[in-house]
């Protein structure tokens, strides 16, 4: 009997008749004799992540996926990205996701990613900790030009506007508040007095009169936008008594798992991109649920990614490599159950999400197989799981564990 | 990628098994080689309009399959009506349909059609636009013995007896309200003013008394049902972003794609009755979506009333007719999606609607095929898209247009 889970999400991995692969679809079309190995002793079905008809977007999907209900949960990516970067948020916290850019004296921003600096490290420091009306501002660099700022105090509130114009040789815009509680007045004037005070700092720190003195724009002021209030959300533990942990290139998903409480395990090579190493990955999520965790979460992002340029033959060869990759799952011991999935699809005719369903296999020694011997989006749609949603996968697994309790008698 | 849409809705097409066909439907006894061959390349599935359990009706069916939950939007057969015939509704009108009857001066009907009358439009305008206590009537004659009136101004209920007795040699019943609000028992008595004072004028109109003359009974009574409040909806163009199109024989079908804001388009030997000429329908119907149009629904009833008269011999051979047509469907560009369906079942061995389920089929370039290889009840119920209900028809259109917007990022 299956009591450990490891559950790979191939980002975008869904997707529409390629005429080229003769009306085959990237995954349908590409060699992957490891995987259909194990779609042959597996139970198949198709997922709608957040039902018919809704296109998701990855945070969402994910969210649904570990049975986090996102019209009920969903903060914005602020409180994701925060996590992500390795904030213990708190209850009440507001979080946003910005830039570092370049502002000239007059408001007018030069840049919205200060000539594209690759770290902001010292200047994230330097404005990290200050606070104001009683509010601490907690700020982290991210990667390249990107920051996190975390509003930490009594009385905030997220329904605020972005002071980013989005565009250059604009003038970055006062935070105003858009609705007409105290909270929301109180949070937007002390985030212009930030903003203002942090533009003061940032001016004349010396790593900025360097860049200055070496012709490189200057990082001197924090766009932020998605603001989001953080509330408390009941760990991944708590709610499944799993032990999880989440093997990911891309920071947004390294932030859902993290803000769910799991452990981000840093892999080599782990890129998110398509030189991404996908078999570092398996082994290490081989390892670490032969290990002390219950439960790993796989995530491999260019399915996505390419299907979002619109390349159809990329996005079949990153498949390919994934497969390479699955043989390493025949090491697998019996006690666990693998789950294969995708969050939504990204067909390549349209280079953006859609709401057409996923293929989901479940594969291990409590799985009843069905006749599906590939793994594909028509082939699994003659499975057995029939059509399930995105809140229907954690249950199927906790299942499979033995771990639903009884109802009735 | 596609962008536009044919929507072929035929009327009550599921059945259930006829011995005589070797306990085949009449849709799987037909021989239709131009259908099939559509469906080889499409995604099938089941569909049950209002849920398991649910016999529809056509109205309400095809508001479900257009997206309006009828348990939300339906106010009844007169609003429907009246669109159908032409009147543009404002809100808070209450409409319904009707019949010229013949009744005499005791009050008694002698006729609920006034000898078949075959055309009551002078009749109609004899009373249309009278006005009683500030409510306008607004008279337009239908096909044969029918008229629709619609009631409008303020203070108006719906929530109000039929005068109908929807029997010969009984009285015209008086109109009641139906709750105690001041706005029923107004609109009751308004109405039973219009009621009189109508009898009266058409009793003495040279129309009648021409057809006294002719020895025929004379329309002189406007015997009205199914009154029902209009509430202002959102267009089918609000809703959608699609410019759509009907092309229908049935004045149900017309009436419903006007109230949603669509082009009800005339086509030559459109008669809703099986000699109807369906080869011009679908040809208009490919023209239409070749010009300006986003979107074009299709509406063919026979498949409904043979069904209903327990006829399965012309059941399955009107099917064949369909398939006859189905061939100009050839001649539809890349950029087109083709949808085929039923708004119900209609078994032949019950002479009426069912909750049965009713196969349906997405053919077209974004489309996923599955391994489906025809048309019918049980070889769609083996198709891609499982079981579906007709709220999530629409849906998965603009999901394959690309019409759905992202949630999250």
């Amino acid at each position: 009997m299956v009591k450990k889970a490891i559950l790979l999400i191939c980002d975008g991995l869904g997707d529409r008749p390629i005429k080229e692969f003769g009306n085959l679809t990237p995954l349908e079309a590409a060699k992957t004799p490891n995987i259909d190995k194990f779609a042959k002793a597996a139970e198949t079905g198709v997922m709608y992540t957040l039902g018919r008809g809704v296109t998701p977007g990855s945070d969402v999907a994910h969210m649904a996926l570990f049975g986090y209900n996102p019209y009920e949960y969903y903060r914005g990516r602020g409180p994701i990205e925060a996590c992500g970067i390795g904030i213990k948020l708190e209850h009440g916290d507001v979080a946003f996701r910005g830039n570092l850019g370049t502002v000239n004296t007059d408001g007018l921003i030069i840049d919205r990613r200060a000539g594209r600096i690759t770290d902001v490290k010292e200047l994230c420091e330097a404005v990290d900790g200050i606070e104001i009306n009683g509010i601490k501002f907690i700020v982290k660099a991210g990667t390249a030009h990107r920051a996190v700022v975390v509003m930490r105090g009594k009385g905030l509130s997220s329904n605020i506007s972005s002071i980013d114009p989005k565009a250059e040789n604009a003038k970055v815009k006062t935070c105003v508040p858009l609705d007409d509680t105290p909270e929301a007045k109180f949070t937007a004037e002390t985030l212009n007095q930030f903003t203002e005070k942090s533009r003061t700092i940032l001016s004349k720190h010396p790593f900025n009169q360097e860049r200055e003195k070496n012709g490189d724009l200057v990082g001197n002021i924090i766009l932020l936008r998605g603001a989001g209030q953080y509330e408390h959300l009941q760990t991944f533990y708590e709610k499944y008594g799993l032990k999880g942990a989440c093997v990911a290139g891309g920071g947004l998903y390294k932030g859902i798992a993290s803000m769910f409480g799991m452990d981000v395990v840093d892999v080599e090579g782990a890129t998110a991109l398509p030189n991404t190493n996908v078999r570092n990955k398996f082994s290490k999520a081989v390892e670490l649920i032969n290990g002390d965790y219950d439960f790993v979460f796989i995530h491999v992002k260019p399915t996505d990614s390419l299907a979002e340029d619109k390349k159809p033959n990329e996005k079949r060869a990153f498949v390919e490599k994934i497969d390479d990759a699955f043989a390493i799952f025949n090491q697998l011991n019996d006690d666990t159950l693998l789950v294969v999935t995708a969050d939504h699809s990204t067909p390549c005719e349209m280079g953006r999400h859609s709401a057409d369903s996923v293929p989901v296999m479940f594969w291990g020694s409590s799985v009843r197989p069905d006749n599906v011997e590939s793994f594909g989006e028509r082939a699994c749609s003659q499975g057995g799981l029939g059509v399930i949603e995105g809140k229907d996968l954690m249950p199927q697994i906790q299942n499979l564990l033995g771990n639903i309790p009884l109802y009735g008698a």
